[in-house]
């Protein structure tokens, strides 16, 4: 009899946003007439941007002629890609970059799930709490988490609780931890950190030798000139950080399937005492494992480089600012404590007198018919929260505001 | 200090494809006058099919469009998709197949590489000698394959000799395997297998609970009408197999990127004793760590379901197979002894006088220009013949010919 992997039997049965997804359905059902508005999954609703369907048409057209049809590609992306990544993205903030560090891929998911292929499986891993699930769950599918406490934490992760009271800041561990996983500006809360806050997480993974997973999938949303876009704008951080990027939420592309991944040259682990390096680790992992990303959708990814391409992106990002903005106001109006949205897509809304993440959920669903994401999902420092995202149609979040103000 | 996956370290240090590379290249460079032509790697040479590429700019067209754009799909992959696949390449051979049990992908290799994931890493695993490389490669990633001996097999491995003494047939093991890997029509020898040997496999695995992974890349190619396509045409299978598909070889999306693997529900391992569901675990592995396939390229893939995407897609495979009769008229012609290339695109050819297959690799590069591939880097049985494919240009391909008629 053929053995399964074991750890995924320790997975909680439903999956957040399954949940969700049900409750939604029923009411939906039960309520026919209702016009439910989800301010919940962050899924955007703007079209791509002409520039990159310009460009998809172009290489969708060469590939259906002899003299220009493309075979596989480089595991690790086309260089026409990964330059443009390098020269629009890390140059111009002063980060200089090989562009053999940069791995396109089919999304930062994949990248986020699978990057524990090149590590230990006894390595000890630290994340935020509130985080977004992915990260927790691929570490217990790869038995690093331990086992479930009956508090509903893993016993072999460190969590560091981000909340009101401590400003969103999760506090630097007093103890070595091998993998920490950061995500800024963060999804849930929608907050950020400073340099100096993401100098002294530099600082620790280089005193202890710790690896920072940093997820930066937001970084087009920071309106802020101050806060930081990478982590390599930081000094050591290519030495101890691998950073994920996606399109998905820069330029619309969570249908359309691309990101990439920075592995410095520099970035070590060890085996046996001696160092390694993990840039040829994922190398070998990607050529093993993956065949490429559609050469269609790299040439797309590619034309949100272009002067025309960044302006239509950016049009994109402040229409979603703008709704965040008009969200916020209404929100402070019908007197809601809220934190993020000001960088981030995201808004984290406290609920009031303090019921719970999903009671709110409920109130929200059934009174107003609007969908949004209990803060307790995202971990156990999330309760007494619910995240609401701006990626939604402008009448839709106008419709939405007008529900709330009158709830 | 984070530590590195050990099994990493094991891997050899270089893959068979760069290594030919680099020798093509560097004869290229001490010859620059020289026409290279490849039968070497796998990769296509023919555009993409009319229908597909039109199914591709409507959809580009559709993602340029709010009331049409599409965010997110369903990790597993549309419907649309799905529904295509049973009902276009199961229910014609008379399987009936539900379509939660068609998990979309970007391609073969991705699955077949993470389809471990789901797995304990203790599994034994059985393999053909010669074989795609990966197979190993991603099985020594994980722990499974044990330590390399110094005849470069890996010791918690069971390789089944493939050669002319046995007729390509592997010898069903005499004591349990926990994973069989089998692929056919077979890279790299192109050779088949009947409904009755697959039965044996069948049974085998039913009898001592082992888990097929069964690699169907090239069934597109199968001319015989004999020879089954899916191993689902064989009783049980079901319950002891998945089955891997793409559309790289079938339409030309070596650089499209989609593929799709079929995990039967009714399909089994065991996690203490108690029956696990295998879909149900790929299903959860998927939705957390892969986002979809990119829509445009789902859209393209379906056109190959369409009567005319059909027709369209028979013709190119029939260039190809036309390639292969050519080669293997020639090939006799000259005195060679071959291999494979009536149901499949690959052709296995003995070398002469029994010289290593990386000498007559050199022969044929440096004395005809020609890059094949060695048959010992798909495995010691491999020794002593190398691997041509039917994938040129037409053109490409009979000059060829020519050269090795003149050699």
């Amino acid at each position: 009899m053929t053995q399964a992997n074991d750890n995924f039997l320790k997975l909680q049965r439903n999956y957040l946003f399954r949940d969700i997804a049900d409750k939604v359905k029923a009411f939906q059902t039960s309520h026919p007439e209702a016009h439910i508005i989800s301010l919940g999954i962050g899924d955007v609703t703007q079209p791509l941007a002409p520039a990159v369907i310009q460009a998809m048409h172009k290489a969708v057209e060469e590939m259906g002629h002899e003299e220009t049809f493309r075979g596989y590609g480089p595991e690790q992306g086309y260089e026409f890609l990964r330059q443009a990544i390098v020269d629009g993205d890390f140059r111009p903030r002063g980060i200089e970059m090989d562009i053999d560090e940069v791995f396109v891929s089919d999304g930062a998911k994949s990248d986020t799930g699978n990057i524990g292929d090149i590590l230990s499986s006894d390595s000890t891993v630290g994340v935020t709490d509130p985080i977004y699930p992915v990260y927790i769950d691929s570490n217990v599918m790869s038995g690093r988490a331990g086992a479930l406490t009956p508090q509903g934490l893993w016993n072999r992760i460190t969590y560091m609780p981000c909340t009101a009271a401590n400003d969103f800041t999760p506090e630097i561990p007093d103890h070595k931890v091998d993998i920490i996983y950061l995500c800024y500006p963060n999804n849930p809360t929608g907050t950020v950190i400073s340099r100096q806050q993401l100098q002294q997480w530099v600082d620790y993974a280089r005193r202890w030798g710790s690896l920072i997973m940093y997820d930066a999938a937001y970084e087009a949303y920071i309106q802020d000139p101050e806060i930081p876009h990478s982590i390599y704008e930081i000094e050591g951080a290519k030495e101890c950080a691998i950073e994920f990027h996606s399109y998905s939420k820069t330029a619309g592309f969570t249908g359309t399937r691309c990101g990439y991944t920075i592995v410095p040259k520099a970035l070590k682990a060890y085996s046996d005492g001696q160092p390694v390096s993990l840039n040829q680790l994922w190398t070998r992992r990607q050529s093993t494992k993956y065949n490429g990303t559609s050469y269609i959708t790299q040439r797309g990814a590619a034309a949100t480089y272009t002067p025309e391409g960044r302006a239509q992106i950016q049009e994109t990002i402040q229409y979603y600012m703008t709704n965040a903005r008009l969200m916020l106001q209404t929100l402070a109006k019908a007197g809601f404590t809220t934190y993020g949205g000001h960088d981030a897509p995201y808004i984290w809304l406290k609920t009031p007198d303090g019921v719970g993440s999903w009671q709110f959920f409920e109130t929200l669903l059934h009174q107003a018919h609007l969908v949004s994401t209990p803060g307790v999902g995202f971990g156990p420092s999330g309760e007494g929260y619910i995240r609401l995202t701006a990626f939604g149609k402008r009448q839709d979040c106008e419709e939405a505001m007008k529900r709330i103000i009158r709830l």
